[in-house]
């Protein structure tokens, strides 16, 4: 199996204009588009251009509503909460995230929630909006019930990633993005897509078993039974920290659902045409409202580069800081070009004759 | 080996004489007697009079300073930045709270954070203290080095707890208590007081393999080299997480740490007398600033409920939410009395004897 190769800028022009023939305004496609496509940048392909096929399902379907404005619902000096109004997660992610920048740079910290929004993509994108600011960037969100909490059987909460991105003065920012799942079902997704077994202890099958197979996970997930499903960070029951898990995954629920009016556990639900109404968190944090900036961003190097200087494990040549991958993968990949994978491909090139947008991979390595 | 049993209130007087004979101001000394006490009414014995021993040689040795009092180094609307000028982290603590939950009721958000401290008991006292304002309260703090990062061999980084409480209509409020590591260094010291073996994945040896022996964990740690140390939430490596437990533990460093000019990582060290000088980070939102409270308290409840009443795994006839088993040890505990091990009971006939201060435990069971 060969992997299809695309350059990131033509790859973002054909996600920008397929979602624009759905009806997405051009800006609104764009933050769709740079969403999706940084991921695959940074190497996080299970939140790249692979989920484009769901997004054009979802238009079609009628869930997610393409032309939707966002609508300040409630605000006040540094809060604001805002419907999404069914429309697609990734302009209303930015638009929640621009509001929270605004507020932080006037009062020191800015806090947004989204509510009645879709699948947003990756996290960290919008943590990472604030860096140029010199702000710290938190982003969360709720999501489909995929997580099964500690002795129960059943997904009942979403893999609700809490996003964290701080700024620094000659080091890379530090960026941290995380499911609050033992892996993200993207992760499973890609096993899937590969054909790989998943390691024990990643995920639960019907009978609240670990299994191997992410088919048949994903499979009990999807039929709309939610029987089964992926581990909260931690693992299952309570031995190694399950509960742990469990307990951020549910702390996430509550700051980007319960906060804001959103749709929790499972009734965040698209099957059949519902929207899922989902809902995102955003905060800011400026540093220099506590200690001067220059002070936080040498501390912050100085913190970094102990970690990378620290003494390995045996076996072990390298220790990575948060986001370190994600770079050094972003600068290779917009030199080299996207690698997509057969079925990511395939979808694209459907998509190429279903709108006929032009699609250029180059050769296959 | 039998436990020795102590009322609460009996409890909490006697730690509190202990450490105004130590130099403690009367309300300050409550403030760390009022913490431990009601970690050991929850059931966390682990942050309980246990640690008692460890103030007062801190204050023997000269790195926590009794008398201090908190000092205002920055402030705005929202934020503030304390130093603890090296006192007792409790009452800087409670300071640090309370100020959070001034602005917080003003603004909708308060963020405070507290350097130059020490340890502060369970994160979770000052999460709570919002509780009965109606507000969402969040504590996390950075502490002495204890957990490996991913793919190193040393310990770097605090156990860095976050405790994050949520207000509720008609159940038990929602209390979320956890160290970043797979379990708090409390949890080995108990094993060790029982001498039980610690499982598997739990925690490093010096040479970097895992060990079921917690006197060896402890003794490698606090030998002063650091060697070995607990795994991050998600355990050894990357394959279950452990990077993610490594995240969230270094942005409690950050949020504690780095920002508000504490110690961080290493020179989190109190040997020789040196002021650890640590950082703690609290937070408050008020739920009316998004929704109204009524509607966030009875969307709590439903959370709540739904996971209660969710199909359990097989063998389990229970899903717990989270700070539920604390809050029905606490009525137990408040009802029948305290029970200690012989380790910590020790300690405290200890300083019955060498303080004068009578000590009341009655019948073992």
């Amino acid at each position: 199996m060969t992997d299809s190769l695309i350059h990131h800028e033509e790859l973002l022009v054909f996600v920008q204009e397929v979602l624009m023939k759905m009806g997405a305004s051009k800006e609104d496609a764009f933050c769709v588009a740079d969403n999706l496509v940084t991921s695959n940048l940074r190497g996080i392909d299970s939140h790249g251009v692979g989920r484009l096929k769901r997004y054009v399902e979802g238009i079609k379907t009628g869930y997610i509503i393409p032309g939707a404005k966002p609508v300040v619902e409630k605000e006040s000096l540094v809060i604001a909460n805002i419907s999404a109004m069914n429309g697609l997660g990734q302009p209303a992610g930015v638009f929640g995230m621009k509001k929270a920048i605004e507020k932080g740079m006037n009062t020191g910290v800015g806090i947004v929630t989204v509510f009645d929004s879709n699948h947003y993509g990756f996290a960290g994108y919008y943590a990472m909006m604030a860096l140029e600011h010199d702000l710290i960037g938190i982003s969360m969100t709720n999501s489909e019930p995929l997580v099964v909490p500690t002795f129960s059987k059943n997904a009942m909460i979403g893999t609700n990633p809490i996003a964290f991105a701080s700024p620094t003065k000659s080091e890379k920012p530090w960026v941290m993005d995380l499911a609050t799942s033992v892996v993200p079902s993207g992760k499973l997704e890609v096993h899937d897509r590969l054909g790989k077994e998943i390691p024990p202890g990643w995920a639960t099958d019907e009978t609240g078993k670990s299994t191997d197979d992410p088919a048949q996970v994903l499979t009990n997930l999807y039929r709309g039974l939610g029987e089964g499903g992926i581990f909260p960070l931690g693992g299952e029951g309570e031995l190694h920290g399950g509960h742990k898990g469990y307990g951020l995954a549910t702390m996430v629920e509550i700051l980007c659902g319960v906060i804001s009016g959103a749709n929790i556990l499972r009734d965040v639900d698209f099957k059949g045409g519902n929207h899922p109404r989902v809902g995102h968190f955003f905060m800011v944090l400026d540093p220099s409202f506590f200690i001067d900036i220059d002070s936080y961003k040498t501390r912050m190097d100085d913190l970094i580069n102990r970690m990378k200087t620290a003494e390995k494990a045996e076996g072990q040549s390298r220790i990575f800081v948060h986001g370190e991958k994600e770079f050094e993968e972003h600068d290779r990949r917009a030199a080299n070009g996207i690698p997509l994978d057969e079925r990511t491909a395939e979808s694209l090139v459907g998509f190429s004759d279903e709108f006929s947008i032009d699609l250029q991979f180059f050769e296959s390595k």
